[in-house]
């Protein structure tokens, strides 16, 4: 009896982590009907995490009316966990997909209702708090959501200085007085890729700030804010691992709130109990929308295998989409990494057909590893490196 | 060591069956190094067989200048094998891809290069005649190559009729007495697909006039032809599995030479000593540009495929495109497909990139399979049905 892990990333823009696991499950269920499947969709904090997180752990999602980036109100959520745990997911209230694309500039985007969400968790009974961080549409900082809680920032002048990251240069002085006295209380946590830089030329503003919108000189004028930030807050935030995640919202409840930044894989694997399901593993599927040099840089597929080799465990990871680079995941433990696609297709209709491609794809694959089981002992060699 | 036999088709339009079996190749050298590859292109006597077929079995291509589709020159040739045996590719001098998009039409289209083809091989020396079918862009019923070799076609008033299909509805005689007599002393073998009948619904007219340019009406009219053909020279030929080959070329050259139709990969796959090689194989690579509903309908894959099987040998099927019903061809000895593609692409640049795709698609497919044998022997299941 096989015993395969199913433990996909969503695909980002198109199925979440545990639309991917279904469909990969289809496919296993289909070549192996009698395999046991253990099927663990993975979030990495970002977009959708909220939702599945809740419903992964038997949570709840409790939704709130909050300011959007561009300072619309935004009907959102976070979710409330086992232990009054509450996990705010930063791009609920401040993601970039709640920025048209004609509006994206994130000089002016704010992330100020996160910290409203964070009030909200906080008037829902919340004794512990874990932000988590990707898929930002801004570059504040973290201001906003600082603003949001009772921080004042103000300009030479004394006056608060106004949203979006551009502000920030302006930014003089941090008063905290006005801080809810609630957060005294309990224990933040942000959950953030370490990678992730506030400031430098691998620094968040020149990293993300083009895909958020930025135009080259508003990178230059973000980077300096960035630099200038934390500056004011902490100069060790400048190059602290995660600091700069979400706009660099982490720097400013690391510096401000003395929130922990913890790396986003430690935070939401261990709370799936990964490892002990890989322990009694055959077989480990992982996914992502896109396999490629990128992958190994901390993404889940790679996360997921490395997990996996400390049990020795063989890992596939299938995806829709294997660019350059892709091979170098083999280093990482992913020992074989498989596609979904079947024929010349534009990226669109792939993605209406994705759940049907990705069961297709699971199903063919399965099919060549168990004739690989077939073959005589004494050929089973290990992939050249 | 495990020893791959790997025998592809060509990817039409796109690469021929050793520039396939080059790319797998690399692919199985990057991943198993080890390993030793038997390369066994194959052919099904259509486009570009005489030159693989030479350069498969060290014969010659002997050039020759004949009557294009058209009637226009066409510089071309036919391969001088072992033991007198030549072998005429009628696509060579009759296919579709010798006639301008502008000017396909198989009412108009004419055979006559194939005959004059063959006289170059008799020219030669041959002894042995094999016509390879397929990719033909004529449907004159090969009233063009019997014109070429010296039989006269009548019509009402005894006069010679014209070049192309059309013409054929005018044929009332068939005059073999200024044949050539060379012929009378070779034996002539046409390769076929046995599924190629000449008339009735599934005839060549209707299956594959559309293909050749024929326009619905033309298709008719060529359908009619076809039944008026097979009446004046042996109604039997209406029928007869392969005589509808390369638009009823088959049909004339069995009906009024006496050429014996074989199945096309009898007469190919034999050629290649690909049973013998079958034998001693740990696993079998084939391949094709597509696998679809159409593949279990004798293409290459399934040929290579019911033959290892009867040495009970691993199949796996690589393509550019699994299409609708590709999963019918399990059920013919393949165990399982994969696809080359890794991203959303476009025809043309996948057609570009395909030697780079299929060996890296080899490498991964083959990391899946390593990946099995490494599975705890328990766990080896046979894919459900």
């Amino acid at each position: 009896m096989l015993r395969i892990v199913v433990a996909p990333s969503g695909f980002k823009e198109c199925l979440d982590a545990e639309q991917v696991a279904d469909a990969i499950q289809a496919g296993v269920r289909r070549v192996i009907p009698g395999s046991v499947v253990d099927a663990v969709p993975l979030i990495d904090g970002g977009e959708g995490s909220a939702r599945l997180l809740a419903r992964a752990t038997g949570g709840t999602l409790v939704p709130a009316t909050v300011t959007g980036p561009l300072g619309d109100r935004v009907d959102t959520h976070f979710a409330l966990l086992d232990g009054n745990t509450a996990f705010v997911e930063m791009a609920a209230a401040a993601g970039l997909s709640l920025v048209p694309a004609d509006g994206r500039d994130p000089g002016r985007t704010t992330s100020r209702g996160v910290g409203e969400l964070i009030r909200a968790a906080l008037d829902a009974g919340a004794e512990r708090l874990v932000v988590g961080c990707g898929d930002s549409g801004v570059c504040d900082g973290g201001a906003g959501t600082l603003q949001a809680l009772g921080v004042r920032i103000g300009d030479e002048q004394e006056r608060e200085i106004g949203p979006g990251g551009a502000e920030l240069l302006r930014a003089r002085s941090v008063d905290v007085t006005g801080l809810d006295p609630r957060l005294s209380e309990v224990e933040m946590t942000v959950a953030v890729n370490p990678r992730n830089v506030l400031c430098g030329p691998d620094g968040v503003a020149r990293r993300f700030g083009p895909q958020k919108g930025a135009s080259a000189a508003s990178v230059e004028l973000l980077s300096s804010a960035m630099a200038h930030w934390a500056q004011l807050l902490d100069p060790e935030l400048a190059e602290l691992p995660g600091a700069g995640a979400s706009g660099g919202l982490a720097a400013g409840l690391a510096g401000v709130l003395g929130a922990r930044l913890r790396s986003r894989f430690d935070v939401f694997l261990t709370s799936t109990d990964l490892d002990q399901r890989l322990r009694t593993a055959d077989l480990v599927i992982t996914a992502e929308g896109a396999i490629d040099a990128s992958t190994a840089l901390g993404k889940i597929p790679t996360e997921v295998a490395r997990r996996a080799k400390q049990h020795g465990k063989p890992v596939i990871a299938l995806c829709g989409t294997i660019g350059p680079g892709a091979d170098t995941s083999y280093e990482h433990g992913i020992d074989a990494i498989t596609g979904i696609l079947t024929g010349p297709v534009a990226l669109p209709d792939a993605i209406t057909t994705a759940p049907r491609l990705i069961t297709d794809a699971t199903a063919r694959t399965l099919r060549v590893l168990l004739l690989g089981t077939t073959l005589p002992a004494a050929s089973g060699q290990r992939p050249a490196a």
